[in-house]
């Protein structure tokens, strides 16, 4: 089979273990389907979380493809994967309308018929006798399978899914659209039955998030012989919010099979090197907000607090509401934002701290104009007698510069917090 | 090529005017370059978007790929695409680096050997030299061009964009991965080009957008023949906050040519049937959103208004934040939403309108548990000596069940604004 798949035009570069120590999945592709998708009508999120969770099991993703509900073309698409790829995982058109043909695709790609399987059909009827609604004609296609086929439950809803085992190892696995039925069927039928029969060199990855530096000069301090290696690949990617430096690591190995560096060694290797390049601009790890962020720093202060914005459209609000220890949000309209030096941020911080009877006020005022925003931030603790005062010119603008005004009050806050006293 | 094209096994459903009224771009597909993409990092917006652009446009979407930074597999794409579509456009892969690779892989894909285009080099230089910085060598292959590209202006960045043309009349078009740079490119320059060139028959589309209807009863109301109809195709969307009932037509046209009945009929038609079958549901159309129509409801009313909520997490307020007549908006910690009915929302939304010295406050309180979301709203005039009340129960819970709770907030303000008085 590798020998084979070597041949393939469409393969992804080969991993350096694969003729030591073969693995079944080591490269997928993802399917979507569903009209509405390639009408631009509604976007796939699914592709997107499904290749992450393959990349960081060490499962090359080559592509992944939206298609509209058109027989010909997912039976095509199945035809092509299953000659190119280990695992295709599609995703949609498991409904029970005539529109709804993946199972009918994948049946015509592997050259079986479907039909209706007793077992499944007994489960429908219960579940829609418990719904107490008589099972409509057309659902009775979500109890079909083919031979080779095998049920995924889906606790969530009226569509299970499918896992066909192809004679040559390969294997298809359909599952739903709606993300809360995908997600559950994934994480605790899929994976566990992937890993069992072996993915690819697990890969270890860390996410630092860096703030207050752009990503040009990042790159100028991590240095090309970094950004350019294979093992730990480093890699960039600016968010609204953060710019992350992502490092992920697999393990070295021999020609004889021999682990001779351990993936948790060589991150651990380059993740110093990164924070020692970086300095004091990593602020967090992993998926962390600046609502985490906010809510680890007033916890550990031992404090509630109350904030009060404007010319933001409530941004800082937004970012920050799902913190518990935010007691108050106050957002005005822009009226008041015309000159951030007019409005008296120290204190309209003392006033909301003082009016939600907690122990930090934060207040925020921006302008924005075409081409920049101007911010001003104050912190205030009026029972310990104290504040702080933060002035910043950001190059963004309108929304985007509105946005980044309350991630730069939020991070201040953090700042302040953090500090000795 | 019409005759080539129906013998390949990719190929969408033939037009039903494809043999009376050749055009030639009917068919496109497609690709999102990056590794970032296929590794989950960062999602692809920019497919949806475009396939949305020429959906619009009468041309159908195949496909859309997202590729990891590999030449075989992006060139194989492009031969692959380019042997069955009238249009490929590529996204992402053209900045400086080696990892950027679209343009390398559409010249293998065509056959032809890139060069710098002087040209390109000058506009570049001067781009450079207007920003003070020296010109990167990596950044020349920036100014690179094949003998079959034109060059698209980039107004936005250092990367212009490809339009390709192939002897067969086909086109591959590159554009950047930014949105700021290619959403202007596609506009102002691509779109156009492909006009006057031909495009298929233009659809026509009109939304509407229903509210406090659930998408199975939509369906029973508009009936099956009417949802599976092909032309107008009529197709219901459940968004967050909206349940949309997309119609969209084309011309029908006779073998002989004759248009027999105009899109605009056929969409005209079915909206009057759709509209009286959802009577009092179809609150909006096209892309407005609950912050416009509370916008147009106040200002057409004459009234600023403030609002307050408990236990919603600013759910109500993020969903207003751009609204010109909002004057202020106020958001309590959860402490105050364990009992909805103990909130006194009329008073707090009189409250609210006199702090901000507004005609209209509106006060919402929500309490969510593991099944489901009690909310209780307030819409008052105090000038006007008159308030109402709103009680509901929403299926809901959660972050989905606050959100739903603003939605429903929003609604009940402008509904009451609207009622004669």
């Amino acid at each position: 089979m590798r020998d084979r798949r070597r041949t393939l035009p469409f393969m992804a570069t080969p991993h350096p273990a694969a003729a030591s120590s073969p693995r079944p999945f080591r490269i997928a592709e993802l399917l979507a389907v569903g009209s509405e998708l390639t009408a631009g009508e509604t976007r796939d999120t699914n592709g997107g979380e499904l290749a992450r969770s393959l990349s960081l099991q060490g499962v090359s993703v080559r592509r992944i493809v939206a298609l509209p509900d058109e027989l010909a073309l997912v039976t095509a698409a199945f035809v092509e994967a299953l000659g190119a790829v280990d695992l295709v995982v599609a995703t949609g058109g498991l409904g029970p309308t005539p529109d709804d043909l993946t199972r009918e695709a994948v049946a015509a790609a592997v050259g079986e018929v479907p039909a209706i399987d007793p077992g499944q059909e007994v489960w429908l009827r219960s579940l829609f006798e418990r719904r107490g609604i008589a099972l409509p004609g057309a659902n009775l296609k979500q109890a079909w399978l083919i031979p080779s086929a095998t049920a995924i439950p889906n606790p969530n809803g009226t569509a299970p899914g499918w896992w066909v085992d192809r004679p040559d190892g390969r294997v298809a696995v359909l599952l739903p659209g709606p993300p809360r039925e995908l997600r559950p069927m994934w994480r605790d039928w899929v994976l566990p039955r992937l890993r069992k029969r072996g993915l690819g060199d697990r890969r270890l990855v860390r996410t630092l998030r860096t703030y207050g530096i752009g990503e040009s000069h990042v790159a100028e301090l991590l240095g090309e012989p970094m950004l350019r290696a294979a093992n730990p690949v480093v890699a960039t990617y600016a968010r609204a919010d953060w710019l992350d430096v992502r490092i992920s690591a697999v393990d070295e190995i021999a020609a004889d099979g021999r682990v001779t560096r351990p993936a948790a060694e060589a991150l651990a290797a380059a993740e110093a090197t990164v924070r020692a390049a970086l300095a004091g601009h990593v602020r967090a790890e992993g998926e962390t907000t600046w609502a985490d962020i906010v809510a680890e720093a007033t916890a550990r202060a031992g404090v509630r607090f109350a904030i009060v914005e404007a010319g933001t459209h409530g941004a800082l609000g937004a970012l920050l509401a799902e913190v518990p220890t935010l007691e108050r949000q106050v957002a005005h309209g822009s009226a008041v934002a015309r000159d951030v030096a007019e409005w008296p941020v120290e204190d309209e911080a003392v006033a909301i701290a003082r009016d939600a009877e907690v122990e930090i006020g934060l207040a925020l005022v921006a302008h924005t104009d075409g081409t920049q925003t101007l911010l001003r931030a104050a912190v205030a603790a009026p029972d310990a007698g104290w504040s702080r005062v933060l002035d910043l010119r950001l190059f963004q603008h309108g929304a985007h510069g509105r946005f980044r005004a309350g991630v730069a009050a939020a991070a201040f806050l953090a700042e302040v917090l953090g500090e000795d006293r």
